[in-house]
């Protein structure tokens, strides 16, 4: 869709003359609001590719946007900077991100291989359009298939003895990478607050259970022991609650009385990759906002 | 969202105030759409409830838009009238329905009963939030169960050799009970090219196949002789091409080498009648545009 | 699977010569189980067809098999009695049930109509092979539906300050119905253990989450605070500690921000109706063994 | 269950004292099928660990069997011997796979990665226990992928116009690995009768589609035009005639009117490698048997 003003010749822009910029933004539903910025972008003739858009409640909700526009790059700093004004104006939340730059994605993982692989082959392939500058593990096991990508491996062991040295070498080397969020992809340390605290950036968990069932460890053998006959899997955003944070993608599979709580672990490994890519790729294209600890998940 | 003029005071506006519209619109994907409409929805002091548009393509493709608008009840004609000016200057199709008048559904049926049940059970809960003034049946069978809903069972019985006279009665009808759309649940007639042309309202069918695979006769039977491991059901709006017109939705079940024909067909009500009951609450909420022969799912 | 002796001319049987039998025996596994079993029955002329059997451990654990058998029906006492000795034999809990004798099922129901329907309809259209004598409820609300599929109805009202008195009303009711296995169809109360000791029958219960999530009240309402994105049922026998015995079966749908606790709760009686008749096919097929809180299902 | 003689002395049996046996088995239904193996089977101081059994009719229709068999090491060539003579007796298909035989699997692919690698990923794992002594492709795209996990990569270019010349290379490279069945994983040529008639041994293939529908190239182009809400799929055993062998296993996922043809291959191929990889695993443990273009599937 293009929203922009009348007067400006549409077929004459090429792709190379335009910046698409993703919007996110949040504020307390009321008047307003969309004709304010979508009139704000038209005057700089910019396009809406995409609009999703939720309120809580349309009277005394909150109200959740997101864009993707097609800014004449010559006024995509302008474009900002009305968003800004605008996100003054109406005491909104809200960030933009250029739709070209690449995430950059931290995965620390363990001895299982299934999600740090899964998450390597995607990005290699584009499937996923983000980048992971560093893995980082408190095993070596996974250097060989980690340096085979092309990316930097770096170990740093674990023991609850000395949490707090292993989780600043860690800290350490996300700074060093420059990531803008950290994925754990089945990396089996229980991170401290503080760890949550100082890192600064979005920290994504896949947890082996369809929570809040089995909050914690040993998830299949719990639900072997339950006699379930569903598994599944959950990707949310960690907080210092463990397994409590708003959740972002979730799946299943059906099981029966002949899974042993080792078969439950061996099948839900592909429910664990999927669930992890899936809410990976929300976050990468800025699908998900979070509300009192729940997701709005725009697609 | 709250899309209107700062100057109207929102609280004061109670639901009696209020009409909500539902609006569908397609044009050629081009500048100042959304801006054109939501600027003459503020004008009025509407209320943007909820918002989805899709774009085949931002550069030259068509544009869809479905809003839910509350209007203030006084400006509810101007509101009509305002959208009717700017389709033309656009030359968009465009449909308004007020979302307080229930859609009124005509359900033709045969000797199965489950997708008619279900959907009477659905409409008495209003889980469906429509009437269904007539069911029509080339059998009298389901005569009884049909009526204890407090619905008129009208029987038509039907025969190859004289098509079109049981065409015409159904016609008829039609018209008394007058219906916004039909619904075929499991009707194993085959309407003529001549009947869809005459109803003069969208008719949508449920297929007890994953189409296009077992377009036709006996679907279940051509699924066992296959050998499928998946059985599903297709609801679609019809058009003269048997089993070809556009998608709504659809849905499966894995099977296994122990359904017979008879199994997989009793084993595939259940998903006959959901995907029949999702594909009618999608289209009486008007969340369904059709494209090319395709279907644009506003959710 | 014809499994009896080689001189028995099996052409020359008709269905009316014989008896169909359903097995089911759970024992510690060791040698000679199924040479003992089968080869009684192959003395007597039966013919094994349908077989299924686990052991939680070829060595030592224990062993589970159910068995479809064609008897000779003359054969069909002495074929009980050799089982009967063969189960002495190896301490073996075994319940033979014929298949011709339908199961008598009690539906006990609250307010919400969804899931006792869909039992009556089931039954009456033989997608279910059970009968059902009686339905109880504590709301007179749907007396005329029940009743009218020619199902007696018992209004039995509930009340906390005397629950002893209408458990021996419902306990009542359902000797008197003479039935084999009763069927919480969401009714809302919890009863005590009192009941379920003197009930004597079988108890299943649909829970309207995926357990062991949510226990209790409101499971839709807490699901959505705490924005899951996969909602479920299960069914299970009802044991004295709530919602916590043995699960038969589960199924689940995907969710989003969009649906709220009463949306939630809308689309979740599609699930709780499946499930729970996939369980009561599953129970009355005798296709369900109980082994430590968790189901074997033969199938 | 452990089905042999109740002299012998189980417990004193160590598994290394053991051998574990696959039967597969398939006769004309009929008397005293089950009881003659069964009885040898006891003789010889076998166990049966898994059995499974199905027949399209027990009056005059086919039997299918597996069954998975300790037998003391010692009897292993006796069993063999003993089910050989049964096998004549009953003029009974039937075949013997020792467990702890890994299969070795070919695999040949094109320039998509996703399922070779899969399979190369599962089986270093032991999520697959079988081996894969090569892999060959038309293209030399993925050589150091596949040769980083160990496993000879061979490089057979084809062309339309020399194709005899290349089945010839890769029925060569074949034999040489010594292979107990073909995997084509998304393998982009089209192999002649010919190539499968001098195989000698089962190709597995993966269909990007849910068959029937979509034969042949391009079918996420073809769903995405058809506008289905579904895509899936299909894992079947290679025959002559193009995508209509018995099929293995499916499984879908819903799609919308987002999705173009590129984004459904991408979503695509998530469901090919689990579907590809649940057949392989499948034909390894010995579980499918093929009646009249239909899989059993023994589970």
């Amino acid at each position: 869709m293009n929203d922009h003003l009348a007067a400006t010749p549409i077929r004459s822009a090429t792709a190379r003359d335009r910046t698409t910029l993703r919007l996110r933004a949040s504020c307390d539903d009321g008047p307003g609001i969309v004709a304010a910025i979508s009139s704000a972008l038209a005057e700089l003739g910019a396009n809406i590719r995409e609009s999703s858009q939720f309120s809580t409640d349309p009277r005394g909700g909150r109200f959740f946007l997101r864009l993707v526009v097609d800014v004449p790059t010559g006024e995509a700093d302008r474009a900002r900077e009305r968003m800004g004004e605008i996100a003054g104006d109406l005491k909104m939340d809200h960030q933009i991100w250029p739709a070209h730059r690449r995430k950059r994605m931290a995965v620390l993982c363990s001895r299982g291989d299934h999600c740090v692989l899964d998450l390597l082959w995607r990005t290699r392939n584009a499937d996923l359009e983000a980048d992971i500058p560093v893995v980082i593990s408190n095993h070596d096991r996974l250097r060989d298939q980690v340096e085979h990508f092309g990316v930097p491996f770096v170990h740093i062991p674990a023991s609850p003895a000395d949490r707090e040295k292993s989780e600043a070498a860690i800290l350490d080397a996300l700074r060093e990478a420059d990531v803008d969020f950290v994925v754990l992809a089945r990396y089996m340390q229980i991170l401290t607050d503080g760890f949550l605290e100082r890192v600064g950036v979005p920290v994504i968990n896949i947890h082996h259970s369809l929570l809040p069932a089995f909050v914690g460890a040993q998830p299949y053998r719990r639900a072997y022991e339950r006699g379930v006959k569903v598994i599944g899997a959950t990707a949310h955003y960690a907080t210092p609650e463990l397994d409590a944070g708003p959740i972002i993608a979730q799946d299943v599979e059906q099981v029966g009385h002949t899974d042993n709580a080792a078969a439950l672990q061996k099948r839900g490994k592909d429910i664990e990759r999927e669930v992890l890519a899936r809410a990976v790729a929300l976050h990468i294209e800025d699908r998900v906002q979070v509300h009192e600890n729940r997701t709005i998940i725009h697609v």
